[in-house]
């Protein structure tokens, strides 16, 4: 049971955003930009980060709504995502995605741990100075959303199964005008 | 010097914001929810709370662009916000204030350090859920924003006064419509 008296049957973030509708909105907002709008990172790509970072967290929810609108952007499956959780330097992703994934799991453990290796990796491997910032960005933001849903004690479905059949519905509603209730 | 080429002369989360103005836009308006809208939280106990994370996350910008903030509003010196900084439980705040500090300070580690006896402390001391919420998210929040400065590698100055002198200006102006070149 959450830490406060919040709506009750929203899972995670949304009871959350159904608790302080003020502070969702622009959440919401800044989650549609990072994730969503034109960028030369796919949506997938950028979910991935997002999903990753959260799994450092050991954000139940958030690794799991992510990660559930990552594979279907991604056009894979959760053990797909599972692996690259457990050892992306392994898998079939670009080199780029591999920098980018080193340096957002820099920024999960502070934003000190981050180095000039691990920034000129992902430049020789053609990532952008828009990229770069995306990705450090996507990664705070997400080490703000984790505490925010677990440090409020907020309960979830614990059935993946939950999460990968509403990750299409999510991937094609987006954060901007999110309905909570839904 | 940063990891991407920034706008000159624009200290820690400035350059970013020039940088992204679309996204400096939703999280500016967030912060100004947060720390500066209508709350039975004091701005300056906000502020504190801003401070102290930040301290926690060894971001030199945020903890003192937010420490000279929170001087101006609690009419104080910088000396008692290092004092806070150090050992807030032996300090001259409200008991409500110490629990809500040590919430936060579980927060910085990960949202599941929250414990129950820590929320239970808070009630007890007069915290509503509302002040659980803000004070959950304003640690959170500055977790994302300590990893984006300090993540991309933005300078600032390191002569404390700067803050301090900057602190009245930066209270009456707020965050909402943040001019990031001033």
């Amino acid at each position: 049971m959450a830490y406060i008296n919040l709506p009750e049957n929203l899972p995670g973030i949304r009871g959350l955003m159904a608790f302080r509708p003020d502070t969702a909105q622009p959440l919401n907002e800044l989650a549609e930009i990072l994730l969503r709008n034109e960028n030369s990172l796919s949506r997938g790509d950028r979910e991935l980060i997002a999903t990753y970072v959260s799994h450092l967290n050991d954000c139940f929810f958030c690794q799991n709504a992510h990660g559930g609108i990552a594979q279907h952007y991604l056009q894979c499956d959760m053990q797909f995502i599972d692996a690259i959780k457990a050892d992306y330097e392994a898998m079939p992703i670009s080199d780029k995605m591999k920098a980018l994934l080193k340096i957002a799991a820099s920024v999960q453990r502070g934003g000190k741990h981050v180095t000039p290796d691990q920034i000129e990796r992902a430049k020789a491997a053609g990532a952008t100075d828009m990229e770069l910032h995306d990705t450090v960005m996507i990664a705070a933001f997400f080490c703000f959303c984790n505490r925010y849903v677990d440090g409020l004690g907020t309960d979830c479905p614990t059935d993946r199964q939950f999460y990968i059949d509403r990750g299409p519905m999510r991937a094609e509603e987006g954060y901007a005008h999110f309905d909570v209730r839904r």
